[in-house]
C-alpha cells in the first residue's frame, strides 16, 4: 500500500540502512570506540524531528511522476535524498544550539550539553555534514544528475550558512538595538537561513531525480522561497499565539530577543511610547516583561495583521502556482502549500 | 621569471581575486555589514600561514608537466586549487581552536577570541568550508575533472574530520589515561587528521588538473600519507627539541597532554617508575613537571630514537618513490620529501 504511514515506515528503515553504510565506510578506519560514538551521535541528532523535509522529496517525486508507477529503487533513492536533507538539518541544528547556547531541542538536551560531548559537538556537526556527500557518492555516483546534486547541496548549504551569518551578526552582535529589526532584514534572514533548505531543496532533489534541469525552474524556486518565508512567519506567530499543548513547546522568542515577524510588525506600527515599551521589555526573561510585550501585540492587533498576511500570502502563492505550465509541478507546489496553510502547529 | 618569489607573489594576488569574487557571489544577497564581516574574517584566517600546502599544488603541477611550458591560465587554476586547500585548513583551524580552547594561532589571537566574534566563529568556519565549492564552481565547472575535484575535496574533508574525531575522543574524553597513547592510535590520528589534506590533497589536485585518474595513484597516495606521518612526527619532535627562536613559537605539547610521538615512544620504552613519572607530570602546566618529562625524554634517548626514525623513514620513502613508474611523479614526491627531510622548523 502506498499509504502515508507506510512511506514513513519505509523512510525510517532507510535511515538504518544509511547509518549502517556510514559506520562501515572504507574511507575511514574506524575504531570500535569511534564507530559507537558516531552511531550514538546519529541516533541522537538525525531522526528525532518531524521528518517533513525528508519525506517531501519522495512525496514530490511521486507527484512529478503523475500517476506512473514509482519503482522500489526510486523510492529508495528519493528517501536517501530526503535523509540527506535531514542530515543537513541535524548539522545546522547541532551547531546552532552551540552558538545560541540553547538548552533543549526536540524535547531532549542539546547534543553539546550531553555529558562527555561538550565542544566535540562542533566536530560532530562537521561529521554530519560530511555524511551527505558520502551518501550521495554511495548511491548516486554514475547517475547523470550526480554532479547537479553535489552543486545543489553545496549551493543550498552556502545560502543557509550565509543566512545564519546574517542572523548572528544582526541579532547577536553587540548591544541590543531594535532599530535593526526591519522587514527587509527579516525577510533576508528567513529566505537564506530557512527557506532554501526547507522548501526549495526537497523539490529540487525530486526534480533532479526526474531528469530535469534546475535552470528551467527559477520560478518554482522563487515560489518555494516565498512559501518558506510564509512558513517562518507562521512559526513566529505560533511561538507567541499558538497553543503550547498542541505545538509541544513553549515559545521563548520574546525572551530570546529574536528577530521575529511579530516584533518587526510591532515596530512598524508602534508610536514612540510603544517603541519605548518594547525596548524596555523585549529580550528579558522576566515574565512580567513578556506579558507587557504580548499585551502590546494584542493592542496593535497583530493577530489581525497575521490573518491578513496569511490570506494574502495564500492568494499570491496560489496564483503564482497556477501560472506554472506543468500540472505535475503545480501539484507539488500545492501539496506543500496545503500542508502548511492555516497550520496550528 | 619562474622564481619561487614570483610564484608566491602571484599566489598572493590570486587570493585577492578569489576573495573579491566570493564577496560578490550572486548566490547570496550581501548586506554591507555581512560583506565586511566576511572580508575581515577571510583576511584574519586564510592567508596568514606558511602557505606550503597551497603553493605545492602549482609546484607539483609544473613538475608533472615535466618541462612543457605552463600557461598563465593553468597557473591561475593551480593557485586557485592551492587556495582551496588553504581555505580548508583555515576552516579546520578556526574550529579546532574553539574545541581546544586555544589562545593564539599564527602569532595572533584565535579568531573566536577576537572581540565581538565569540561563537559566531563556528559559523565562520562553516562559511570558510562553503567557499571551497564556490571557488570550484566558479573556475572548474565544465572541466572534465570537475566532479572528481568535488569528490576529492569531500573525501579528504571527511577523512580529516574523522581523524579529528579520533583525536577528540581519544585525547579529550574523560579522565587522563596515558595507556590510550599507543603507536597504532597515534598513527591513525595523524594519518587521518593531517596527512590526507596536507600531503595527498595538493598532489591529487595537480594530478586531476593533469587529466589523470586518481584510481591509478593509490601507491602515490600511500607514499604521501606516510610522508605526512613523518612530517607530524617531526612536528612533535620539534615541539620539544626544536629551537623556539627558529620555529617562531614555544611548544606546549607536554602541558597540553597531547598524544605526541614523543610521549608514545617514551611510554613504549619506560619502566614502571618512569611510567609513574610520566603519569604524574604529563599534561601539567607547571614548568617543573614539564622539565621532568623532558629529562625523561633525554634519559630514554628519544633524540637518538628520532634520528633513527628519521633516517629509516627517508630510506623507505626514497625506495617507494623510486619504484614509481613515472619520472615526473617521482620528481613530485621527491620535491615534497626534500622540503621536509631534516627540517629544523
Ligand atoms: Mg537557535
Ligand atoms: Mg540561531
Ligand atoms: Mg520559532
Ligand atoms: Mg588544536
Ligand atoms: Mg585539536
Ligand atoms: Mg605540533
Amino acid at each position: 500500500m502506498g499509504s502515508a504511514i507506510d512511506v514513513k515506515a519505509t523512510f525510517r528503515d532507510i535511515y538504518h540502512r544509511l547509518k549502517a553504510e556510514l559506520l562501515d565506510d572504507p574511507a575511514f578506519d574506524f575504531t570500535d570506540e569511534s564507530r559507537q560514538w558516531i552511531d550514538r551521535m546519529l541516533d541522537y541528532n538525525v531522526p528525532g524531528g518531524k521528518l517533513n523535509r525528508g519525506l517531501s522529496v519522495i512525496d514530490s517525486y511521486k507527484l512529478l511522476k503523475a500517476g506512473v508507477e514509482v519503482t522500489e529503487d526510486e523510492i529508495f533513492l528519493g528517501c536517501a535524498l530526503g535523509w540527506c536533507i535531514e542530515w543537513l538539518q541535524a548539522y545546522f541544528l547541532v551547531l546552532d544550539d552551540i552558538m545560541d547556547n540553547s538548552h533543549t531541542r526536540r524535547g531532549q538536551l542539546c547534543w553539546f550539553r550531553v555529558p562527555k560531548v561538550g565542544l566535540i559537538a562542533v566536530n560532530d556537526g562537521i561529521i554530519l555534514r560530511n555524511h551527505i556527500p558520502r551518501i550521495l557518492k554511495q548511491h548516486f555516483k554514475g547517475k547523470p544528475y550526480y554532479v547537479d546534486l553535489l552543486d545543489l547541496f553545496n549551493e543550498v548549504e552556502f545560502q543557509t550558512a550565509s543566512g545564519q551569518m546574517l542572523d548572528l551578526i544582526t541579532t547577536h552582535e553587540g548591544e541590543k538595538d531594535l532599530s535593526k529589526y526591519t522587514l527587509p532584514v527579516y525577510r533576508r534572514i528567513v529566505q537564506y537561513k530557512t527557506a532554501y533548505y526547507s522548501f526549495y531543496l526537497p523539490v529540487a532533489c525530486a526534480l533532479l531525480m526526474s531528469g530535469e534541469n534546475l535552470d528551467n525552474f527559477v520560478d518554482v524556486k522563487n515560489i518555494l522561497v516565498d512559501m518558506g518565508t510564509y512558513f517562518q512567519v507562521q512559526d513566529d506567530f505560533l511561538d507567541c499565539f499558538g497553543d503550547p499543548e498542541f505545538i509541544g513547546k513553549i515559545g521563548t522568542d520574546i525572551e530570546d530577543y529574536k528577530c521575529s515577524w511579530l516584533v518587526v510588525q510591532a515596530l512598524e506600527r508602534a508610536d514612540e511610547s510603544q517603541k519605548k515599551l518594547l525596548s524596555e521589555n523585549y529580550g528579558k526573561a522576566d515574565s512580567k516583561c513578556v506579558a507587557k510585550v504580548k499585551a502590546l501585540y494584542k493592542d496593535l492587533n497583530l493577530e489581525g495583521v497575521f490573518a491578513d498576511y496569511e490570506s494574502k500570502s495564500y492568494e499570491k502563492l496560489i496564483s503564482s502556482i497556477e501560472a506554472q505550465p506543468s500540472k505535475a509541478v503545480q501539484d507539488v507546489l500545492k501539496s506543500f502549500l496545503h500542508k502548511i496553510y492555516k497550520r496550528q502547529k
